[in-house]
């Protein structure tokens, strides 16, 4: 049973994870991956029958960044989610109904009080590294000052210490988009009619967001789709329309829309220095970090993390960053990007060499 | 009856406009303002009962920028509009009922056409000066190269020659928020329930992009509505939020939905450069150029007009080119701005006397 920081409590939860690579005897070679709004437990690899790897598989795997021959990586879908973990759409125990909107509201740092069970049910006494970028880099930082002696050393990715006006903005305005779907029937729609387009909306709105103008523009322009002028009517003309709506159609088929309002919400709510300075919040924490950020990231500047970088420095962390060339956007950290994989792949043989100095 | 760029017949139509100052004898001191997306005729000024007054009154009055004791100015509503000209909210003369979506799909070429039948019909010959921001200044590109013997000098602000993917997709989010609303009943809604939420979410996504990071964040930042504390629910917890839905709310009240879908496809469509280079497109056009843009303005950022201003050089039209320093966005044109003011009341001191000179 989870107390969560609303006060409610919650339980018994399920948490969803999955594993890559072998612990090893003195169980030192943990690395927890955090995932972002849409993502899940299946960060790398194959599930029979996939077309597509799981959401971080650049990263992942034997040689790679995270390298599956060294590391022993875990993924955790986060609590509020739609991919294994209790969310609003799981059964409630009192009443075998889905819960829908009598899910109590979760936070950033309720997902990781539950993810701190999964940890101690592997007999992980400290990680070697927690990982993470946008909401997964959230999860990072509050298990690096919620944990501080579990977590050796914390990746932090293209995200921010507390939501700004225009990213509770985006956000309201996906949220909104699902309320106001009829089909949304205040939550209870399981079993009945999906919210589609409302969900649909969220994604399209929330798509624009992840890429760049510059990535926009290199992929779509203003072509057109198979025609050969406008159409002079409201269907969709350019290529870009296309897209939006394929990405809005897609989610929906794969994403629950109260979870949408769920994890959007907590991002909101995330709020690392909420009653302090952030030098007092990083008084104790992991000893490593490393901060990536991304030239074309217009969602998560590279400018937001600069208060959090020098309140590390200040607290003498070992604090590398670095903004990445890149054109892709937000969604940067999710593409193939030797940068990023280099500087994960440095960052965590240092941790581990100064590990084995200190021991 | 106009003849449309998709080659259908719109007419008769009606043009509302506002006239401010006077028309001096030989009718050389007069200057068109073209509107944005949510404007109308009513630039300036107070009508009987007001609270605000006219959209661009900070730049339009006695000894302002467009000083109405030295200059005519003329401000049209554009058809596709929902503010006095025609429009899909008007009535059809065949069928005695509201266009909706049988109103056909107009260009800001088509709305320059219609305003060009109000210039003659007021028996002016040239144009001092044409003047708009943001689809209004689409407009004036549109003038400056349509009718360039009719155009003395154009004042071009926080546009673009032709829309990016990045400004497509926004649009698009709009529409298919007002397309998605079930009240929206495929453009037949009048006289019935108004798509009210379609049309404030397109709103609120609008309004987003019209604001900047940082104004949004000096404007509201983390700050909660009336509450101690966050809510922990689905309502609405900061004041951004609340700020974004009043506007939505707001602007309900004021605009038609099928207007919505007409004037941002419009401005999808417009494409100066269509089927030539910038250089060629310029070929013919105004002898003076004063091109404005905003630092803070991301939807229609300052690099995005370099090689319109190079065309210009090209051809050598005298053209003036300034970023103004400002915080507010794309929304700065409408702000009062010392150095907007300054520039344009400048830009026509130079284009009057110029004139004068050429006499």
């Amino acid at each position: 049973m989870l107390t969560l920081q609303s006060g409610l409590k919650l339980g018994p939860i399920t948490l969803a994870y999955e594993t890559y690579g072998t612990l090893n005897a003195d169980r030192s070679n943990a690395i927890l991956i955090c995932h972002a709004l849409s993502g899940d437990a299946h960060a790398a690899g194959y599930h029979a029958g996939d077309k597509k790897p799981g959401w971080w598989d650049v990263m992942i795997g034997p040689g790679k960044a995270l390298d599956t021959n060294e590391y022993f990586i875990i993924c955790s879908n986060i609590i509020g989610g739609c991919k294994g973990s209790t969310g609003p759409a799981s059964i409630d125990p009192q009443t075998k109904k889905p819960y829908g909107l009598s899910f109590p509201v979760v936070t950033i740092k309720d997902m990781v009080v539950a993810q701190k069970y999964l940890i101690d049910h592997l007999g992980i006494k400290k990680l070697l590294s927690v990982a993470g970028g946008s909401i997964g880099g959230m999860q990072v930082l509050e298990w690096s000052v919620l944990f501080p002696e579990t977590v050796r050393s914390a990746i932090v990715i293209a995200t921010n210490t507390g939501h700004t006006a225009q990213q509770i903005a985006f956000h309201e305005v996906g949220r909104q988009a699902i309320m106001s779907d009829p089909n949304w029937n205040n939550g209870d729609y399981y079993g009945k009619v999906n919210p589609s387009n409302g969900v649909a909306l969220a994604r399209m709105v929330g798509h624009i967001t992840y890429m760049s103008a510059e990535s926009m523009d290199n992929k779509f322009g203003r072509q057109l789709i198979d025609k050969e002028r406008v159409g002079f009517d409201f269907s969709q003309d350019f290529q870009v329309e296309g897209y939006l709506k394929y990405r809005g159609d897609s989610f929906v088929q794969r994403f629950d829309a109260n979870s949408y309002l769920y994890i959007t919400k907590a991002a909101d709510y995330f709020n690392l220095a909420e009653n302090k300075s952030l030098v007092e919040v990083f008084k104790r924490t992991a000893e490593f970090f490393l901060v990536l950020t991304f030239t074309s990231d217009w969602l998560y500047p590279t400018h937001q993390l600069k208060d959090m970088i020098k309140a590390l420095k200040i607290n003498d962390v070992d604090v590398t960053s670095c903004e990445i060339n890149s054109s892709y956007g937000h969604d940067s950290f999710l593409i193939e990007c030797n940068e990023q994989e280099s500087l994960v792949k440095n960052f965590l043989k240092k941790v581990r060499k100064e590990k084995k100095g200190h021991a």
